[in-house]
């Protein structure tokens, strides 16, 4: 089932290589072709492999895998280059456990082994679409897989903007700005500015406003077939972002108006089998263990 | 539609006996049958009107409609003795906007003209239902439209427990206690213990500590579909109890296993015409209006 | 100077037997004078040693110093019963490292040996006393070292409250109760609730309300000098209790007023030379060491 | 004794005119002499008051009282420019109460009688004072009434840093930065990161962290004789800010090390008779009033 399997590697990060050679050196053994990101692995030594590197913009149908070595940052960037792919995407960590690359790398190969027999399990998860819109036209277009954030710019000042839920005013507030995350960027940055765990199972999306003005500003969740809308005052042109997954920045003003919903397509992960989120929140919390 | 119409008041009310003798002048006029509630209702002068009482133990599948004249915790205590019996609910407030009893008195008539005139909004809401079981017996089974709190009891020390989601262990923690919250409740107990909001369209519950004594414990929000199990620990015997909607109460010790999970029906709560949830919201909370 | 000692152990603690055993052998062989607390070290078998047994009620005034062997709350309950004496503490952790008891057993004998040649650190506390009056007379008086908590009884209710800090009004709240904290206190219960972490060196006392109703209530930090004054409301009657570092409880109602100030006399705590209390924050809150 | 005043108005600011033209009649009817400042004041018509500009930097001696006619902004602005000169301020607001202007308009002309009536209220404010060395070279020296905030700067990512306080290490962080804040500014931005409230009369400053990835941060309050000192790492150069009171900004990479600790004068604030803080925050905060 599995047959063309596309890695991806850390950014400038010659430190997956071990691990992705590993990786290629097994599952050509199984008879996979395996390719290789040519953004994220344009360095690596492929000449040596007999595998081909696909560009993010080529056509990626084939693929009926996609691994990650790297940390979280490396599988929010490539989810939100493959969302519309429909690619499963399984994480290796490069040696800290990461709540999206979730495969150590000592168990890497007996986790590649499990899951191309088909021992996994699997989850979908929701990712969020941001449009910015100015004058009637489409400036920015964008995916995010933790979470769409509005910021204040450079600016020791705090940002003021208006926000609505299904086109229905929710309320006007000044803060350092505002965070709509999925269930997975729950335990990201949006855990940072006192939001709520959200089980990454729920289509729901949370707003977490950052430092409030208002002091009965509370987190709030909300269905993930729900569209929000945010628009930043007049008097804070120039001074707001909207910034996706930590990742990528457009600057906008009180002209822009940022619409924010759920991506059509759901991101499918892929675990070894018996994956157990709650143990994921546990060892990276350091919740309570059993007694 | 609404033909057989049953009224609760606040228990003990005389103060909402001035609008329930106006509902049932407009609903007679109405031509509609109306009942008092015989609990919250007792002391009424029913023999004026020639309405009948209804008992909360009888059956009241022949009602259309129950109009709850109060309080949101008059409210809280109709919905769950009338779950089962899948009967729409408006709320009158008697003075003080609540988040059920959204219709404030000055607007009573007009609201319930509109509404039998099948000019109305509605929604569904979920409900917890709590099931407490010591040596395979069950010995304690309730209804909760706000909240299930385990709680210490009257004690100066933190209780112990351990929580598990689908039968999956979450987490061993000390605290005060912890609040599962449907998002109805999330806007009660759970807010003063730092939970996020829900838009109560949603089938999900939160998770909320009570003053956790482990620094990285946050709210956590699961789905509708989850069942909860909670079991206080040995050291604590005798010292912990289960609270629904802060109204009715049970002790429990080790020996208790508790499981909470959405009741098998939904609650209809209607509405005026173009109610405005978001709208409550910057009402209780005091959140910015627009500019 | 330290010629006279006396050691606490944990009441009904057998675990501190090994630990109190080592200290006696290694104080007596520097010719100190060695006494035991009579309540928490009964069952200790002290004819082997040629040691006295010190009442509470009996005059301490002769002790030069006191060690604690166990755990942060036998230190608690010792410094509210030695505070009037002027006696400097010591705290011997049992394998657990404490906010107070800050010595671990391994190095146990060697801090005993530097502190009684002179080669500690030291540093004053502050406690605080509380006082219950009815009707003019006083019914309560108590000492506290980590905080006094107006807490609601066994009830799912609020409690509702006013505060007064020195005489005049601060404000009325519904919540499940109050926390004055000395900065001892605000790594105990005051940080589970929201408080800050104060300082010891401070003289200075923190305010935190416990699940507050009121969503703009926010912990506040007075001066060591001020008196506050906390009474119920009268529609919480026989439902509040208030608590002294979580061992000793007293009933009150809207008839009883609670005065919380700081006690006359401030404790002296011995360290071992260049103890660090930012490191033990980082140690006990998990938090980033240099990197 | 008030013989010399000297009014600020809001920069740029005509609202403050009316408010200025009585408040110089009322004076000079009390035979007082006035002053303008030449910055805030600029364009006011002073010629037909028979007034004096006093600029910043000129001598500021022999004044004995100031008026600031403003918002917070205004006062805080207003403090930092004259704390060396110790004299005494006064703050009038333009229309909605703030926590330091705290006289409003209509009673301005009243509460300016009893004022050099003698009939009057007075704390000192600590404030804080900020250095920043780079190679043994001071780079920046700047005073801050209401907080030092480090703060990263328009970018996705988190700052990373190190704290110190009286040369010992506190801890490394990632976060969006840090807020040190006085009494005075425990109001402002530091309490809407979630910094507590501290009494204006103590000298004390808290450490507030602005959304820190380590679940265990929480604020600290230190004495006002600690000095702090703040150093980012290397990882993150030119990618934070120091900015006072929100007005004054600095960039910081990791060859800066940024010292605060108390300013040696404490600020002289003038408040009408009974002035109550504890009335000030609560009318602010929203907080509950007396039953």
């Amino acid at each position: 089932m599995f047959n063309n399997i596309v890695i991806y590697g850390k950014y400038n990060g010659i430190q997956s290589w071990e691990l992705i050679d590993k990786a290629i050196h097994f599952l050509q053994s199984r008879h996979k072709t395996v390719f290789l990101d040519a953004f994220s692995c344009a360095d690596f030594p492929i000449d040596r492999y007999g595998v081909k590197l696909v560009h993010r913009d080529e056509d990626l149908d084939n693929m009926d895998l996609a691994i990650v070595v790297g940390g979280d940052g490396t599988l929010l960037d490539v989810a939100r280059s493959i969302v519309t792919k429909h690619i499963p995407v399984i994480g290796i960590n490069l040696g800290r456990l990461g709540f999206l690359t979730d495969i150590s790398p000592s168990v890497m190969i007996q986790s590649l082994s499990d899951i191309i027999n088909g021992e996994y399990d699997h989850e979908k998860r929701n990712l969020l679409e941001v449009t910015i819109i100015k004058n009637n036209k489409v400036l920015f277009n964008q995916v995010a897989f933790n979470d769409v954030v509005l910021h204040k710019n450079d600016s020791p000042r705090m940002v003021e903007f208006e926000t609505f839920i299904d086109n229905r005013f929710l309320s006007s507030q000044r803060s350092d700005g505002l965070i709509v995350a999925t269930p997975t960027g729950s335990t990201a940055y949006a855990l940072s500015a006192g939001g709520p765990i959200l089980d990454p199972t729920m289509d729901v999306f949370s707003l977490v406003s950052i430092n409030p003005h208002t002091m009965s500003n509370r987190p709030l969740v909300i269905s993930g077939q729900s569209e929000v809308m945010i628009r930043p005052h007049e008097n804070c042109e120039g001074n707001a972002s909207i910034i996706c997954d930590g990742q990528v920045t457009f600057h906008i003003t009180a002209d822009h108006k940022t619409f924010i919903k759920r991506h059509a397509n759901l991101l499918t992960m892929i675990h070894p089998k018996g994956h157990d989120h709650l143990q994921l929140l546990r060892a990276k919390l350091n919740w309570g263990q059993k007694l």
